[in-house]
């Protein structure tokens, strides 16, 4: 909770929160500008990559080509949703594995977004992912496995995040772990919000998401090929969706948002089922948009919205992030333009 | 030249060479262990890059794969020779542009090489190239431009260069200028070497490399590909190649070396023509040979070789070079061993 401190006569205001953090900001009028410090929302990207995108003419098999432009950005689905909760004007906190020289290069990167890291260094190199985009459009993706993680690295990173949660209400945690992480570490980091009172949103597959379920995540985002993966049902219909998600219920999740791409999502938690339907778009660049939606609904639950609120936000950062070249990326206008037309509608 | 300075009650040896610096060294018995400072070789590698290799089962256009293993070192033709050089028991300099994060990589690999550097740093990124591999041993690489120079940036390198160079005998430059660098840069080095008495060795092509001549460097390596991009005309008998290699001396070149791959190579001067023939073998990985010849020739004419023993060894170092896997590597026992396979005749 945030306690008045002190107005000077500049109207600086200065809050205290939990203990020796502060909040500083100014009275302007019957508004206050907030120019916190506290992280309320904390990001976990334990395989970070540097983004290279090579535009070619065409690959030529077997022979040695001349990339017509390179681009390279910090990338990896947590940083993704990081950035995105930065645009929509949260103060968040990166952490994860970063190594070597292109982990200094996504440090610098997050550094010009303005965005706070606490990332646990590592001795081996942070990996590169590779999108080679031919004139034609088609797009060809090679992604390197990233470091192999030892005890002691995982034994700073909890070191770490023990030290950063305190202030913290929303921990989200995206994509797959680096080489040799035990599988059950997105449990453990569950647990750790549990015993936190931290609201813990988890967006991953397979076997780390299914074992992760028993520390009941607040949140839990698959589509429905990774609910193929985890529950091995059909999940074509949309009865067949809902039951599924129910399933997911059962075994531990708050939250379940399932995803169905154009089609909208479907959200189901103890209080009933939800469908969101979005509006048709241009899509310019889906990847990093199930990203901005986590990021709206880190953002919404933040902000206390209403289900039905929550809804049509998160949808609309995932829109704003499709209508966008850029990965991981959305605009406050669009954001709030695609808000009026999400329709919501509670199933059950 | 070297001038003894001292030699102290445990054999230790200083030589002062040009003004103010020196090079210490032991007397063991009749022979002398230097252990020195002094640069005598310095390469120029204007457009260096990180050289990535990625294996995959197979390159699966328009979809996402996994890579099974990274590599990446310090590459650029130019930083394969300082290597060899160093291998082959030099103290070579490397010099060149350099920049951000991938140029903080490739100084610490050199760093780890022991070999020296003097880059001029720019504010643009070095360049990565990326060599897929796959299963089938079919190799498709993709290089990327490198950065664009500037004006201010020429001047530093300029300014650098006069500052390193005094004890330099030899300055080798290779491989293509970075985007935006004057056609008649390496004319310009060219005339920098013969201002100091520098001997220099320039490998590269087209346009550089034939404005370069009228600077007479020392030594040129073009390929018959690249003679016939500058000379025009065919280059496929033994006679072709010699009466274009005489084209060559007549435009600028003190020493022409014309390598034919398995064949060998022809070499020129104004002393006679030479023709090395090199023994069959079982070749792992060529790329890199060209510069490991080079390196050989620096490190031999720094050391006095005659023509003969030149070409030998220089041919050891290309052939050491394709017997292993790595680029820009020799191993000193098979380059003694080659050289004593390596067959010179005088044509003419």
């Amino acid at each position: 909770m945030l306690k008045l401190h002190s107005i000077d006569k500049n109207n600086k205001i200065i809050y205290i929160q939990s203990g020796s953090n502060h909040i500083e900001g100014y009275r302007l009028g019957v508004c206050i500008l907030i120019k916190g410090e506290v992280i309320m929302i904390t990001t976990i990207t334990f395989n970070p990559s540097i983004d290279r995108m090579y535009r070619v003419n065409s690959i030529n098999i077997g022979e040695v080509q001349r990339v017509i432009s390179t681009n390279a950005t910090a990338g990896g689905k947590g940083l993704n949703v990081t950035k995105v909760c930065k645009i929509l004007g949260e103060n968040p906190l990166a952490m994860g594995f970063i190594g070597g020289f292109n982990g200094a290069f996504i440090k610098d990167e997050l550094r010009k977004l303005g965005i706070k890291n606490k990332f646990t260094e590592i001795k081996q190199e942070t990996r590169n992912c590779l999108n080679i985009i031919e004139d034609n459009k088609v797009s060809t993706e090679f992604l390197e496995k990233g470091p192999i993680i030892g005890n002691s690295d995982l034994e700073k990173f909890e070191n770490d995040i023990k030290e950063v949660i305190k202030d913290t209400k929303i921990l989200i945690a995206s994509g797959s772990y680096c080489q040799n992480m035990p599988l059950d570490y997105y449990e453990k980091i569950g647990h750790i919000c549990r015993e936190n009172n931290i609201k813990f949103i988890l967006d991953t597959s397979g076997e780390p998401l299914k074992i992760a379920l028993k520390s009941k995540p607040y949140l839990i985002k698959p589509n429905t090929d990774e609910i193929k993966q985890i529950l091995r049902t059909n999940v074509e219909s949309r009865d067949e969706v809902i039951s599924a998600g129910k399933k997911l219920l059962e075994m531990g999740a708050q939250n379940v948002c399932i995803s169905l791409g154009k089609e909208g999502m479907i959200y189901l938690n103890e209080y009933g089922v939800y469908e969101a339907k979005v509006p048709k778009i241009e899509a310019v660049n889906t990847v990093g948009s199930g990203d901005s939606t986590i990021a709206g609904f880190s953002v919404g639950i933040l902000r206390g919205y209403e289900v039905e609120d929550l809804l049509k936000f998160s949808n609309a950062c995932g829109i704003s992030n499709a209508l966008n070249i850029e990965t991981g990326f959305v605009t406050l206008e669009e954001v709030e333009k695609y808000q009026g037309l999400v329709k919501v509608t509670k199933l059950s």
